[in-house]
């Protein structure tokens, strides 16, 4: 996104989102919100030379990942290298909610990059 | 997606989906998968000059668009109306799951295809 109150907006108003909180880090604003049972995970980078930034830049706005909720992150990426799927991170790290998380590449989801997030 | 089995396979295995069913028509063939209290929707198409054949040669395989459930499709459109979004299907039509449809153009929701489905 490349106007996170905009987008914000147009989620609130038309879809009915809810917002429920806002978090940064050194790279990107992100806003989360609640659309029944599933949460729409609003981004917009605070650099260029950032992941989020360099795929706004190259493919403009659009959706970016989809996060899968697991139980058990350790268990979950041993799964997913026995599976032969390319993860992006070696180990779980903290992500924007506190949680633990890992990104596996979208070339082993069938172009879908997909976060792993431990509840 | 290029193969359609092969992905129902991924999702099932690895993100502990469930596949409710398969339906098809003359552009495309779709597997219904559900994952937790979201549902995914994997598209394979039938041929090559069909909405999705055409995003699958220009972008590859990967996130094609978002659904959001409603409540009355006639009220959400005329609400997606009144916010100046522009609608690619002027009147409802009927999906893939028998409910009535109708698409958003991404370049009114931050570059995402978004689907209104009447539950």
């Amino acid at each position: 996104m490349e106007d996170l109150d905009a987008a914000i907006d147009l989620y609130s108003k038309v879809f009915g989102a809810e917002l429920t909180h806002r978090a940064s880090n050194d790279e990107l604003n992100a806003a989360f919100l609640r659309a029944g049972e599933s949460e729409v995970e609003l981004l917009e980078p605070r650099r260029e030379d950032t992941p989020v930034g360099k795929f706004l830049a190259r493919r403009g706005p659009g959706l970016h990942h989809v996060a899968v909720a697991v139980a058990d992150i350790d268990a979950a990426m041993a799964e997913a290298r026995a599976h032969g799927l390319e993860l992006i991170d070696k180990e779980p790290r903290v992500g924007l909610h506190g949680t633990r998380i890992a990104f596996i590449h979208p070339s082993s989801v069938g172009g879908v990059l997909t976060e792993l997030v431990e509840e």
